[in-house]
């Protein structure tokens, strides 16, 4: 089909959107590492796993055979409301560019929580309703993933207790609103809420906190409380499988058109987005049908798949949460105070990393500013002000758009555009003022922080 | 066609986008009467607008007459960026309400300015660019319209020259950042840029300034510098001419599934949203092909067609603005300090107000703290977060579905979304936290600000 046939955004109808999530794991030959029980080292029970997440997470999690999961019709009717989402054709990035490339987006920035994020709060809170539970506890760092379960708990009301790592509740107060009119109870984390709360403030008096330490105030709080269970917004296998409602819709809609990338670009942080959006691509790549050529693209102040090791870890700073074999810098490892935005996770998705480590897929690792120069050339054209993380994004296919003008060669570029800017104008007005530095760590840093893994 | 066969969200194919606006003018029997020079009291002619205003802009500001006036191709191509936008049945809010009625919403905030504005925005900058322009000037209050420019102005690479009320430059620096990503260059308004800034800043030292202030130090600095003209995001004919794509979509949109709405809401401050909605749907009114219940939604606060006089005022504090014939409070009216969000404009839409004189429109005011309820209401079961200003449609829409639960009644219930609450946060933090006041003027304050009306 000709160019002058695709439009500038493609939205499917209703009827073809996804009815079941895919799970990439069954159609991989040798798995991701299983989660193991750090007291005992061996692999995680679905009887342990169900003290912290909702029965049917549990069995998601653990599922790596099952190829089609069906999506319940009451999570479709949610996802309904804010999607499909749109394939964007860049028409006006190409032309700014001047590159024979043909530019994708899959754009996830529209609806409140401003991000992907939606796809798996709704699943999680829909579980846990169904399970009759009372709520969830969960933990925020830069607040999407907190304002997307807070809105998901509303939807069935479920109780919403969100952790929220303390800098960002006092450096983004709209989105501590936002989660607050979704009826959340926010919590500046290290709070005195909890036993691990209460150790770090003692330990660290007058802390900003951290995305690790929430996660264990979140867990913690979760298991001391009838009828709560923890969610988590990323990383996780389970999460991944909801996300890949975004390569589901992505390539059905590219279908539709004859439209087939060369280059498949995300951002990666615990890589859940990145996940969902090569997932089914991926797939056909396993299963010899097609091939494609897929990019990771990660902040140089955190860089887990190009400089970290593949071993086991603990996901979180306080160690509750169980082991999972993954790229890491260390648990310990905490991006420069100077790194904005989020991806500032120290791990990555298991399933992510066994496809890295089989060569599966590549990862690069770019600078803050060089994102922020892209995100603001992004905007002016597109019209979109995107999110920090996206802008990772945007950054690589932008890049990989000006090889194609040096080579002429007409490649098909996609990649995924996960959130927009609006709650991190703090960071553009860095950018803006001329404020803003790169920072990336020395090889002395990460290998102290990788030394400190656990031997598993 | 039956109800289970309308999606949730519909949108159009690009092919079905109108290519032309209709000029609601053209079939009024008595038209809006004419913008006076105040010096002469004698019809503004169009040389004297072309002083302020681009010269094709001129012309449709004038044109009563054209029923179709094509849209550039160039808008067209922008407006496929970020629209169609979503017609939206609300089926979830129908269900939390238990009412028989359907509930229809057409959702402007997808896109990065968060409203409606980037529709006239994109319009006024094409045609300042075409007339070789180097740049505009404008006002913005609560931001939507700023960055709707910024975003248009960067597009078509014209310089943009913002005046921001001061209050708001100081209390929503998130807005005043996203234009200047956009490349904008952002004034506090009274600034000691202009005459009128330094009288006003010179009289009243310390002030947080006001719309119709920032307005006059826009107009001025358009006049004093070469190559600039002066553009307005609401009020004007011109405006509610670009904004009918709004309604011309909703209402393909609609015949396509064969619904047709009872009852069509809106909110009403300068009234560019709400003409652009209704402006088809009443074109069928007067032509007597169809008949529709017209609700325009204004604050208690700033109550311009219930309560405020139908006369000929100044449209900006400064005076330095055409005398227009409109429903208005006085230009000296300020509504409370107490009052959030937009719509605190003291006149209405010339066309507005004469099609509300006529009888063909109804109006209502509500007060905010009713309407934060019902945004919270609506964001809590559809997902989105809306504007303040948004929100009185809202607020009257689920009161006319309620009314409709009480009688039985099926009525088909449609509103204009038009933009999303990300900026407004702190009015949503005042609501959350119940330190959120209602304010109705008295009577003797409207009187007297209406008493300084000049004589015309």
């Amino acid at each position: 089909m000709s160019n002058e046939k695709i439009p500038y955004k493609i939205y499917l109808e209703e009827s073809e959107m996804p009815k079941q999530w895919y799970n990439v794991r069954a159609d991989m030959e040798k798995k991701p590492a299983p989660l193991l029980n750090p007291a005992t080292g061996k692999p995680m029970t679905a009887e342990e796993l169900g003290h912290v997440f909702c029965d049917e997470l549990v069995k998601q999690e653990l599922d790596d055979t099952s190829r089609y999961i069906d999506i319940p019709e009451e999570i479709q009717d949610f996802y309904k409301m804010y999607r499909p989402s749109p394939l964007v054709r860049a028409y006006c990035l190409e032309k700014a560019l001047g590159t024979p490339a043909k530019i994708y987006y899959k754009f996830e920035g529209n609806n409140t929580s401003g991000s992907h994020k939606l796809n798996s709060a709704i699943a999680q809170a829909y579980y846990a309703k169904k399970q009759g539970l009372k709520g969830v506890t969960t933990e925020t760092g830069a607040g999407q993933w907190g304002t997307a379960l807070s809105m998901a708990c509303s939807y069935f009301d479920l109780d919403c207790q969100v952790y929220m790592v303390k800098v960002s509740y006092e450096q983004k107060p709209f989105r501590r609103e936002v989660m607050r009119t979704y009826g959340a109870n926010v919590t500046p984390s290290p709070s005195m809420n909890t036993e691990v709360g209460r150790q770090i403030n003692a330990e660290f008096p007058g802390t900003n906190g951290s995305l690790g330490c929430a996660i264990s105030e979140a867990v913690e709080a979760a298991s001391a409380q009838e009828g709560y269970r923890y969610v988590l917004g990323s990383v996780l296998s389970q999460v991944l499988l909801h996300q890949t409602v975004i390569g589901l819709e992505t390539k059905t809609a590219m279908d539709k058109y004859g439209i087939k990338p060369d280059l498949i670009i995300g951002c990666a942080g615990g890589g859940s987005n990145l996940g969902g959006l090569i997932s089914p691509f991926m797939g056909e790549k396993l299963r010899g049908e097609a091939d494609y050529k897929f990019i990771a693209v990660e902040p140089a102040s955190c860089p887990s798949l190009t400089r970290g090791v593949y071993a086991y870890d603990y996901c979180d700073t306080g160690k509750v949460c169980p082991l999972q074999k993954m790229y890491t810098l260390g648990s310990g490892f905490m991006p420069s105070s100077s790194h904005a935005g989020g991806l500032r996770y120290h791990g990555m998705s298991a399933t992510l990393s066994e496809l890295y480590d089989q060569g599966l897929m590549e990862a690069v690792s770019v600078e803050q500013t060089s994102v922020f120069d892209a995100a603001v050339k992004f905007a002016r054209v597109e019209g979109i002000l995107p999110a920090p993380e996206s802008s990772h994004a945007i950054k690589v296919a932008i890049d990989e758009a000006l090889k194609c003008k040096e080579t002429g060669e007409e490649k098909t570029i996609l990649f995924g555009l996960t959130g927009t800017g609006y709650f991190d104008m703090f960071a553009y007005e860095r950018f803006n003022n001329g404020e803003m530095s790169d920072y990336i760590p020395t090889d002395e840093e990460i290998a102290a922080a990788v030394a400190k893994l656990p031997k598993f």
